[in-house]
């Protein structure tokens, strides 16, 4: 089944997650097989952090972890789409529900979803 | 606008395509700096293909175009989202919707989607 993905040169394939319930895209992140591998076996969203260059078990110091509900691969199989249960309701490290939450509009990025709970409340002060 | 951007090493965007009527994410791509300024400035998805190395107007030779109704960035700025209007309601080369037609089911990948035309019908048989 891993065989059947096209890594790309370091290794990994796109991961995007979109929310089941509300259709919203939540993130775009990255897997390596181990990642991938967990995550089918797991049932819950793991991804391989490309700044900390180690597997990356979405929510586990925040809570807000994203149950699988399905494992899609796209045509060329360089990209999984997760659909997947957000728990907590936040998915974007800046406390917002989607990391997607400025949209181009007249030139601008403008920000279009407000900070739900702040990075503090959700990893706390160390 | 497109400094906000994070261009990868090789001055690409991961680029996500989302049909707006109905949630479904249609396809991943990438974009340069040309192809992100196109896409804003015409309202229709503009790629940058890797394979040919050269700019890529999507349906410009199927007819499928996207027409985009916004564009999102992410929180670290590495990512797009276009809600788009699919035209022909064929997005992948393969003749269906969604690129995304292949779900992970008991250690296998299972196709969950028909070819909805041949890709001999959408590029001609040259």
């Amino acid at each position: 089944m891993l065989d059947q993905v096209s890594w790309n040169e370091n290794g990994l394939v796109a991961a995007i997650a979109q929310e089941a319930s509300t259709g919203r895209v939540l993130m775009m992140a990255w897997m390596n097989s181990d990642a991938l591998a967990e995550s089918l076996e797991s049932g819950y969203a793991t991804y391989w952090s490309r700044s900390r260059a180690q597997i990356w078990r979405k929510g586990e110091s925040s809570g807000n972890r994203q149950k699988i509900q399905a494992v899609e691969l796209d045509c060329d199989g360089d990209t999984v789409l997760l659909k997947v249960e957000q728990q907590g309701g936040i998915a974007c490290h800046t406390g917002r529900n989607s990391c997607f939450y400025r949209r181009a509009e007249d030139g601008n990025w403008i920000e279009t979803e407000p900070v739900l709970k702040s990075p503090e409340e959700i990893y706390g002060n160390e």
